[in-house]
């Protein structure tokens, strides 16, 4: 054990042979934006380009030495042996997809991390006590089929593979097909064994470790989702020649219930990390002269607390009612996701602060914004994720995201320090 | 004059035949609405359906033997002779070109309203000293190519024809293609010789008159109308992960213009006639997670006192500079459309109110909340307008319009007595 611990004192990866990999990927499906004139990536799953990009993936794969498997919904893991290569793994993951308009760190970071690690760990020629697997799962943004973590749910349970295989694009194409056509409808069991521990590396996605300058952020959990789809009624009418008492304006509802939002979240009454946004706001007709008399429209709230998030859609709720009523409008209303907080694992995030300090990076904890694969592993096993911070106030979802060498160097730095001690362990 | 004077005592329109020709016109272009299973209108300008209606509004012209003249912008005049052929005549006016999603009245009321007092006239041979001339204008809608009353704003020298031939639609067919296309691309000259006077008979468009139990609107004038097109620019930003502090959130910035044109309207400071509507909101991306990082929105002022509308535009112009402030966004604007209130002739108004009182019908002063080509013949000659009523809250631009044949015949009867006193004006 002690020959072990010396070899992996001071291991660090390549950072530069790192970037490099995040940008060959990164090729793989571009295209350019028109709006900022920068190299975007196109990779929807089970796309052509997706196609092409898994393919490079598992050539990387087996030329590090790792053996590959495809299961039935067509996650990939490439697996190190351990030198007990009887007890499970610790996995390291993420994802490979894009959304239409992605850059190329989004998933690609906590995948290519994983491999640079295992290129390290060979350079080295440093065994762990356990295997160590890389993986990647199919269709996390949820773009095209339109469930997100799909890969990742089917594989620890969530979702039923015979449903996962009959989702279908907007084109039409059903996914088992496109699953078969790619080259990528394994045999391997889809429902995985529990690994010993999972652990991801992901952008941020957002501004928060790069405003306060922090190197690395240790996921704590996952904040729960819950988003209303809302229809709201009211009449359309000229806009000239109706006086004011006699409408229903759908659009002044909407904006009422856009305000209600702000004014929640600035009570604190829901928690100082509610979030709430109307994304979605369309009118009909939509005519400079005409009254709306519809809009649709979407709620999107968030909140690390369960209790406080039940607290807020209680709210907003009670205040649809009182928008019908002072607006004479009617508003439905459809609960199109909803999914609790997810509590990553304590010790682990521990093991992530400590090897953060021990390689002289300031860390905070952090919550996630956003669903990951890792809410699905925890599932399964320990679980946890560590963030590295984006430039551009955390863009993401857009040619702009950008992290630098550095800040996913240090990222991928912790991860395998992290990795290392949970491989080592008997 | 004595005999003239005697022949047109308790003259009446047949409301029966009106109302039969109406239905004949309506079912031009007509089409199956599927909101309401009513059947609904459609008869953009120079469009298959707008040729047909033309055409058949001028074989019913040719059958009371008005002699027809069809100008350089498509405008429609059928002249009944008078006594003194070389007098100025009466004009009688409006249009049959109608919105997409039209009912049976709007415009054409006014129209076969003219006929209707023709056939009339005709059946009890009376000959007016001054010609009656029946128009149809040119687009009034503006749906087609994006200009409003084009053919009378053509006809009195607003804009000029050069300039309306050049207009394009949305599939980039041009005006004066379409004009030839139709065969209404006349010899005459499109400057209109000024007439004695303009009458034009319309249905409010909205539930003022209704609401009151009044039979006819006497039309003092057309309200001020400012148009504005916002481009809000925010920053989109992933809903999930994103602070509230660190937003540019362009729909809310949308939302509290919205609120802000109502509480301005309560505030009373800009009159107790003061309208306002924000009828389109368009974000970008427009989806449930992202923070709306664009908004295009238009506002509607309109206000029948033109200081007013210049405090309210003053007010909502500073507000746009308080929520860039407050919001951290960007916003532009730009006025896509601006007119002053326009005053009908005084005499003319008294006489509509001294026609519909001796004819036993209730009547009562109304500013037009939209515009008519009224408001454009109104710079040539002495003018007004004739309301009337409206079922279900005066709905119109929609197959739900509806006025009754009573409401109908008693609008048109006030416009014969008083084109005949018009008339007989030497």
């Amino acid at each position: 054990m002690d020959t072990r611990s010396a070899s992996r004192q001071g291991l660090k990866i390549d950072g530069q042979r790192l970037y490099h990999t995040l940008g060959e990927l990164g090729q793989i499906g571009s295209y350019v934006d028109e709006e900022t004139g920068l190299s975007g990536v196109n990779r929807l799953a089970l796309s052509a380009a997706d196609k092409q990009g898994r393919n490079q993936v598992v050539t990387w794969m087996r030329a590090l030495g790792l053996s590959v498997t495809v299961d039935r919904i067509g996650n990939v893991y490439g697996r190190r042996a351990g030198v007990r290569d009887d007890l499970p793994p610790v996995m390291i993951g993420s994802h490979i997809d894009s959304v239409p308009t992605a850059g190329r760190f989004d998933g690609c970071l906590g995948v290519l991390g994983g491999l640079e690690i295992v290129q390290t760990l060979n350079a080295n020629d440093v065994h762990t006590l356990r295997p160590l697997t890389v993986a990647f799962f199919t269709d996390e943004e949820g773009c095209r089929f339109g469930t997100d973590m799909l890969g990742s749910a089917v594989a620890t349970g969530r979702i039923a593979l015979d449903e996962a295989y009959r989702l279908r694009d907007a084109n039409g194409c059903v996914l088992v097909d496109e699953l078969r056509g790619t080259g990528f409808l394994g045999a391997a069991d889809e429902r995985l064994t529990p690994p010993h521990a999972y652990l991801e590396c992901h952008i941020e996605q957002g501004p928060v470790l790069r405003s306060r300058g922090v190197d690395i952020g240790v996921v704590s959990g996952v904040q729960a989702i819950s988003w209303h789809e809302l229809t709201i009624t009211g009449k359309s009418a000229h806009a000239g020649t109706t006086p004011m008492y006699l409408r229903a304006d759908a659009g002044v509802a909407a904006a009422r219930i856009n305000l209600k939002l702000r004014e929640m979240i600035s009570s604190g009454q829901f928690g100082n990390e509610m979030r709430a946004t109307m994304g979605a706001i369309a009118p009909n007709p939509g005519l400079v002269n005409i009254v709306p008399g519809k809009v649709r429209a979407t709620v999107d709230l968030r909140n690390p607390s369960d209790p406080h998030m039940k607290d807020a859609e209680a709210a907003i709720i009670a205040f649809y009612q009182t928008v019908e009523e002072c607006e004479h409008v009617s508003i439905r209303w459809r609960q199109s996701a909803r999914t609790d907080s997810v509590k990553f694992d304590d010790s682990v995030a521990r093991r992530i602060a400590n090897g953060a300090t021990a390689l002289g990076l300031s860390h905070e904890p952090i919550t996630s914004g956003a669903g990951h694969d890792a809410q699905e592993m925890s599932r399964l096993c320990k679980t946890a994720m560590v963030f590295v911070p984006g430039e551009y106030d955390g863009i993401s979802h857009n040619p702009r995201e950008y992290s630098t060498m550095e800040q996913c160097a240090r990222g991928v730095d912790v991860l395998m320090a992290v990795a290392l001690e949970l491989a080592d362990e008997s």
